[in-house]
């Protein structure tokens, strides 16, 4: 226990007196929790703690404050800029154990689950009710850990953001009192937006505990379908027209050719090496018709294939598994590699001519470097496939990561549509929001006057 | 001049050295700057400006900060709970002269207007382009207003209130700092939403001077049509499973048959005096075919008559005018009166247990009390209408309306859909918000030291 920090040393006899064995030390442990998926160095916490209630996380909290502990909270590690990295050490708070789904109001299309509950467990728990829970990165997460990073994925097009989707949150805050953000009514004008300010400050105001969710009705008829295009600039092209067509497309994916071949790999596919796009259309059996007809036109008019389609369920189910471990399918075209993912987001208009600019940095890259993304919403990725014991890699690709985020943020885009600042974009966020990230610095100081909630992240 | 408070005296010269004929002191137009059009006693600010610019706004700002005089925007004074009302004097920021369209980018679905813009405005201004701003509450508003009060109306049930079609903002904080929050991208996670943490703030955080907004297409087809039923049981019920049936409405609009008599007096109407829904349609013409015979079949097993429809624009947009005039229909009911209004807002399921409530109240009032509202949101209002010079109607005004809040909340809903908190609300907020009202505070405290903003609003 020699490594232990002094302040986090101190609160460690009264955490084992209310956790019992819910407290590790365990250096495996404790590395495990001290990073996110991606190329951020792994930075430990002094210890683990495993909370089962909002009451449990209280007295976590409070006893940190009290001795002004760091405090990370912690969903199921798979963060991409180091959100919960902890740089100051401290008390890594684990939510994986609170998965209670506590209601579920199918007359509402609402729920309320505990912030360690994981998106595929939800999603399995509703089935039997016709609801889908709609958010959906590419990652095996919980909840609470979308909360943090104001996720979106493939479904966002049609469905939303979280920003979209959470109705109200349990948030314990940095001094141990407990409040309870929005409600369960469709809008509300009831005083600042407690729940929008908490949704996506990555653990930097309090520890999410409780999310009340808006879900949607799983449609009568889907189907899913890809296409292949001669360049990128074409597929991207038929996007754009999609989207100002106002088609409502349920997911419109892009990926690159190196993207294509890194999925056929991974996942077994066998899909023509060539830029490529991912879609499914929800609605009634002829609104799903009408939708597939329209885009099949738009496709063809932009020199695409015909539609591949999933027609089984477990076509489908195999197609969108390929397109969630796009990032791990990525990593494995070079083993013992870790990833710096990029995440740009501009306006539709501004999409292609964006992608082909990236495109030409990419080609002069010394690394694999897959793009993809949810284009439906001008947010797509590059994720650079490095050699963590390479420095000059890193800064090759960061390099290449100043310049597309620059480019996004000239086209009136941001740096992050849906991973966040965290560790890796804190420069990036200062030049998007100027003067913002002064009043985002004295919100935080109000909130935490201590510094305690996962110090270091954001700014 | 001496009525003016001192502390706004001192800076009088500077204001007039920067704004001219720029400032009022005319003791009509400051008492017309003190009041909004519902029944909060007039309370005058000590001068009214008239800025063009940001620029001009922060000059402003600067001087009041600089000499702590309060500060209070106002847009086109429609709100209804007070929140222009200069309780403590002060300083009236009026944009009405701020009315520029920054930008239109048709492609992306997106526009920049200056805060004094007004909805109508803005809305002529787009039609030659196919777009429309979708929101709309019952009253000729600024967009600046709407950020301020997170105003919503008959199509948000389909398009989403101000919470989710503001992109972005330029605020004046009230150190004079011009900061520009969000962007044109479709979603972001960079960093806090100041974007939403403004929308709803009611004018205490700063002042909104320029708003990026999501705009629509105009539809291919839309159809509008009224429909009566025997009870308003009938109606909210048929309302529900509309909502449930996840049918696509534009708008579905309740009125009682109070609202309805009133509405057909004022706008010269011949609806039957029975419940009913105002209804739209948007989509394709196969679209809005569908939606319509789903709904007149869910309308009909509830008991409802055939639709009536509006098939020509103009009595569509008589139809639209005269529920967008619904309220002052309400006043005209009873000449020389004012309004006290409510705006609970619950889950869907629990809407028609809580108008049923709310009627069995109303059967008892003294005064004329019309309910309508946004029912597929859960939301309505019912507007007594009071003498203000007898105190006892406001008494018992207010005592129904806490019965009816407390009745909301109890259901999981709230004191307010989208008219704010203002001098009206702020004991059903600490009801509703509980200890998230200290967190409130400390923002407010962190953003605005001194006061200065609206102050004696909200909280």
């Amino acid at each position: 226990m020699d490594e232990i920090a002094p302040l986090a040393m101190r609160i460690l006899e009264p955490l084992r007196t209310l956790l019992g064995e819910r407290l590790s030390l365990n250096a495996g442990v404790r590395d495990q929790h001290g990073r996110g998926e991606s190329w951020h160095p792994t930075a430990a916490p002094d210890a683990v703690v495993y909370p089962l209630t909002t009451d449990e996380v209280a007295a976590i909290v409070k006893l940190c404050a009290a001795h002004k502990v760091p405090i990370v909270p912690f969903g199921a590690g798979t963060s991409l800029e180091g959100q919960v990295n902890a740089i100051h050490g401290g008390i890594c708070i684990d939510l994986s154990r609170m998965t209670k789904i506590v209601a579920v109001n199918a007359a509402d299309l609402d729920c309320t689950v505990e912030a360690g509950v994981m998106r595929a467990q939800l999603n399995t728990h509703l089935r039997d009710q016709g609801l889908f829970f709609t958010v959906d990165p590419g990652a095996e997460c919980t909840i609470g850990g979308m909360v943090a990073t104001r996720a979106s994925g493939t479904n966002a097009v049609r469905y939303g953001t979280m920003r979209e989707v959470v109705l109200g949150l349990t948030v314990v805050l940095p001094d141990g009192c407990v409040i309870h953000t929005g409600g369960r009514a469709r809008k509300s004008a009831a005083g600042y937006d407690l729940t929008r300010l908490m949704v996506g400050s990555e653990g930097t105001l309090g520890v999410v505990t409780e999310v009340t969710l808006r879900l949607a009705a799983i449609p009568e008829a889907s189907a899913a379908a890809t296409v292949g295009f001669k360049s990128i600039d074409d597929a991207v092209n038929a996007v754009i027209v999609v989207i100002q067509s106002g088609i409502p497309v349920a997911r419109i994916e892009l990926m690159d050719e190196v993207s294509v071949d890194a999925v056929n790999r991974y996942s077994k596919l066998s899909l023509p090496l060539r830029p490529s796009l991912f879609l499914e259309f929800h609605g009634t059996q002829a609104g799903v018709a009408e939708y597939a007809a329209a885009v099949g036109q738009i496709a063809s008019e932009h020199g695409g294939d015909s539609f591949q389609w999933a027609d089984q369920a477990e076509d489908r189910t195999k197609l969108w598994e390929a397109r969630h471990k796009a990032y791990y399918a990525g990593l494995a075209l070079r083993p013992g590699s870790k990833g710096l993912v990029t995440d740009v987001c501009v306006p539709i208009s501004r999409l292609a001519e964006c992608i082909a600019a990236t495109k030409v940095d990419l080609a002069k890259a010394s690394m694999p470097a897959p793009l993809l993304g949810h284009v439906g919403d001008g947010n797509f990725h590059v994720c650079f496939i490095i050699d963590p014991t390479k420095p000059n890699e890193l800064h090759e690709a960061e390099h290449l990561h100043d310049r597309m985020v620059e480019r996004a943020q000239a086209m009136g885009g941001t740096c992050t549509g849906e991973h966040g600042i965290g560790l890796g974009k804190i420069t990036h966020l200062q030049r998007e929001a100027g003067a913002g990230v002064a009043l985002m610095k004295r919100i935080k100081q109000a909130i935490d006057p201590q510094g305690i909630m996962n110090p270091g992240k954001m700014f």
